[in-house]
C-alpha cells in the first residue's frame, strides 16, 4: 500500500528560527531577549528596527539555525510509516536556497534530495498532511493541516495545533492507530 | 473564476539544455556536434566521456543556458489566462538553485518568486497541466500531461506531444476555445 505523505515546513518547524533571531539580536545588540517577544506579533515585526529582515538577508543565517528540539528523532520515526517531504517557502530569499539544502544535509541526512521542495508558496503542494506554522500555507492545503506552535500564531484556533515534536509524534501515533481500526 | 494552473519545467522546456551541452562540448573539445546526437539516447549518455554530468556540475552551466525559442512570448501569453508555475527538479544539483533563480529573473522577470518551485521529484505537485520533457514527471502527474519534445524522448508515444513553444500556444488556444463552448 502506498504510504501517506507529510509535507513538513523548515523555518519555525524543523528549524528554531525564533532562537536564531534571538542569537543574532544578542550578537548585534548585546541584549538577550526571550521568546515571549514573538508572542502574538507578526514575525517580521517582532524585533525592533527591522532587525528580522536584516537577519533573514544575512549570509549564514539559514545555515546555522538550531534544530527544533526533538525534530530529528520524530522525523526519523515518521519516515518509517510516511513519505516525508520537506517543503520550504525559500524563494523569497534566494541566497538561502543553498544554505537550506546544506542545513538539511547536515541535520537530516536521511531525507533524500528528491523529497525536498523549495517553493514560493505552497498552494500546488498535494500531500496527505501538512505541518506548518503559517495559516497562509495551511488554510488552503489539500491534505490535513497541522499547526506547529510559534509566537506569531499563538491566537490561531482553527487548526489542529501541536506545541512541539513530541506532540507531533503522539498525533501521528493516534492517526496510525485509527487507520488500523 | 479561479484560473487553471500550468506547471512548466525549466531544463529542456524553457531552457535549451541541448544547445548548452553542445556549446560546452565545443568550448572544451573544439568540435561542434549537432542536436541529432541526442536523438533516442538517455540524456546523461548523449555525449562521450561522461561529459554531460561534468557540464551539469560546472558552475555557470545553468546560469547561461539559452532560452528555448519562443518560450518568453508564449509564457507571457499563457499567463494572461493561466496561473503559471515554474517547477524544476533542481535539487540534484544544489549549486544550480541560485543560478536557476537568477536565470528566471533575467529571462522571465514577469514570473513572481512565489510561483517558482525547485524540487527533487514532482510527485506532490498538483496543477491542471504539466509541460515537461520527462515521463518520470508526466506519467504520474495529477493534471493533464504535455510532453515537450527533446532528443531523449523521441520514441515516447503515450503523451500529447508539442515540438516547440508555437505548438504549446496552439494547444492552449484550443483548450481555451473548448472551455468556452
Amino acid at each position: 500500500m502506498k504510504k501517506k505523505s507529510i509535507a513538513i515546513d523548515m523555518d519555525g518547524v524543523l528549524a528554531d528560527t525564533e532562537v536564531q533571531y534571538l542569537n543574532y539580536y544578542e550578537q548585534q545588540f548585546g541584549t538577550r531577549l526571550t521568546k515571549e517577544i514573538f508572542h502574538n506579533v507578526a514575525e517580521a515585526e517582532a524585533l525592533p528596527d527591522g532587525s528580522i529582515y536584516k537577519f533573514l538577508f544575512t549570509p549564514g543565517f539559514f545555515r546555522t539555525i538550531p534544530v527544533m528540539d526533538g525534530a530529528v528523532d520524530a522525523v526519523k520515526t515518521l519516515q518509517q510509516d510516511y513519505d516525508i517531504y520537506i517543503v520550504s517557502a525559500a524563494m523569497e530569499f534566494p541566497l538561502s536556497l543553498f544554505e537550506k539544502k546544506e542545513w538539511l544535509e547536515e541535520h537530516f541526512p536521511f531525507i533524500q534530495w528528491n523529497n525536498i521542495i523549495f517553493c514560493g508558496n505552497k498552494s500546488i503542494i498535494d500531500t496527505d498532511y501538512m505541518i506548518d506554522d503559517y495559516c497562509k500555507n495551511l488554510d488552503f492545503c489539500k491534505g490535513k493541516p497541522i499547526l506547529f506552535s510559534a509566537g506569531h500564531n499563538a491566537s490561531i484556533t482553527h487548526h489542529v495545533r501541536v506545541n512541539n515534536w513530541k506532540e507531533v509524534e503522539t498525533l501521528f501515533a493516534e492517526e496510525r492507530s485509527l487507520a488500523r481500526q
